[in-house]
């Protein structure tokens, strides 16, 4: 069976699309971009599309590649100081002379609609987060709205970065799940996922989950995105996979659908500012 | 076989010691404590004599158990402004009247040598931490200094808290172990135990762990801490699991060595106090 992400994303911006309407302002969200990447600019106007559908004012502000760290930051400060701008990204990857960490970090907690700042991952890890970054938080959306229950489950978390992985895992925790992580390092990955209920796939490995690997019924969200000759593939076989299990499909599961969770983040920011106005 | 937590504690504070002896000032623990809870001032007193052996200074700032969140976050942001106290806790649990989350973040991160700060929780996860909270940072100690390898192996934590099993796990991951985390919404734990090379107990539930439970040869830090008739008990059935694991006592293996972490972190704290004179 597959679980149509795109489907559950349209009917996500339809319902924000009438919480925004009801703001006693319009939200805006800032994209900062180095240079001209192609790529970036494709994800970008992507976000600026379902930016429009739901009513989000969008500015992209586009800078040199050459553009010093000491300037971004200031560029940054000065959009933390702007009342009018309720949401910012700054879209990676970054140029080599720039510090990535460090950029992040000078954006303010309570504008950071990636969730990448420190002390956003820090509300994640308690469990009090309001910004949780748009990937892990869609992974979570995605099996509520497709009714896939996560407490007392065991689910095995394939990949362990930063932005999937580790975020995911302690968000499946603070569900009730009982979670693995697996990577590269790991023996006998098949030992974990015949025993999972769910099994999420972010290792960027084609291919790497295969029928033999997992018990029937189980469901698989893949967040994995490789091209090759111009095709994408997710983490799973999944041809062989779909006729036993609850799977997403890629592309068309997580991918392009996690810019409505940057919405819906957008949205709860422009929530924090108007609140903080009436403190 | 039985791993001697307290022989390595000794160890590291004999080699903290002589690391404090070089540096230019002495560094300053400062502990601030609301009210007179018995159990909160034993442990504080094991603090101040660890203190004492590493030649960090101690301070002991005691509130009266009505002092308002206000006046105790004044105190936090004047002890902030101090040069001359590089760590600061606050003694937990606190009175019922005190946010606890709100009085944990007044903390500067750069003095939080419990680690508990969101900040500093959010380095934690990026594994850019330096300020690692104490019991986690001592269970990766103790597996390192006892030669016990985390890179590739299988380690079941049992119990998901925000100040052990969630920290722990992502440390764990950091360190190339594929991680499972189980807790009292786990079904069958038998299941991961029975494949896990490590297994970190820190559930407080006595006797949890079985011998059935577990592969011979097995590495059992026992985080676990529950007095019965006056007796503390971990949560591993020891005298059954010693003769064929690898494994803490308790106590002896966890609870009190963690306060050598505390006087690691401080001289932490102090090292970067000290370098940030000279920026």
């Amino acid at each position: 069976m597959i679980i149509d992400g795109k489907y559950v994303a349209n009917n996500i911006l339809s319902k924000l699309q009438k919480e925004i309407e009801k703001l006693s302002i319009k939200p805006k969200l800032c994209v900062i971009l180095m240079g001209e990447n192609p790529t970036s600019l494709s994800y970008i106007k992507q976000k600026e599309r379902s930016a429009k559908v739901v009513g989000i004012d969008f500015e992209l502000r586009q800078l040199s590649i050459n553009t010093t760290e000491k300037d971004l930051i200031h560029l940054i400060h000065s959009i933390n100081n702007d009342s009018t701008i309720h949401g910012l990204i700054v879209q990676l990857p970054l140029p080599a002379h720039i510090n990535t960490h460090a950029i992040i970090e000078a954006i303010n907690p309570k504008k950071d609609v990636d969730g990448f700042t420190s002390e956003n991952i820090g509300k994640l890890f308690l469990g009090t987060a309001n910004l949780i970054s748009c990937t892990p938080k869609w992974v979570i959306k995605l099996l509520q709205e497709s009714h896939v229950p996560i407490y007392g489950k065991h689910i095995v978390v394939i990949g362990k970065s930063n932005i999937v992985g580790k975020p995911l895992s302690l968000l499946l925790m603070n569900e009730g799940g009982t979670v693995t992580v697996c990577h590269k390092d790991t023996q006998d990955i098949e030992v974990f996922t015949k025993h999972a209920d769910i099994v999420i796939l972010a290792a960027g490995c084609p291919w790497l989950l295969k029928k033999n690997m997992v018990r029937p019924g189980v469901t698989i969200i893949d967040v994995g995105f490789t091209v090759i000759d111009g095709k994408i593939h997710g983490d799973a076989d999944f041809e062989a996979l779909e006729p036993f299990s609850s799977i997403t499909p890629v592309p068309g599961g997580v991918g392009p659908m996690t810019v409505a969770m940057l919405m819906e983040n957008t949205y709860i920011a422009t929530t924090i500012y108007l609140s903080s106005l009436s403190e």
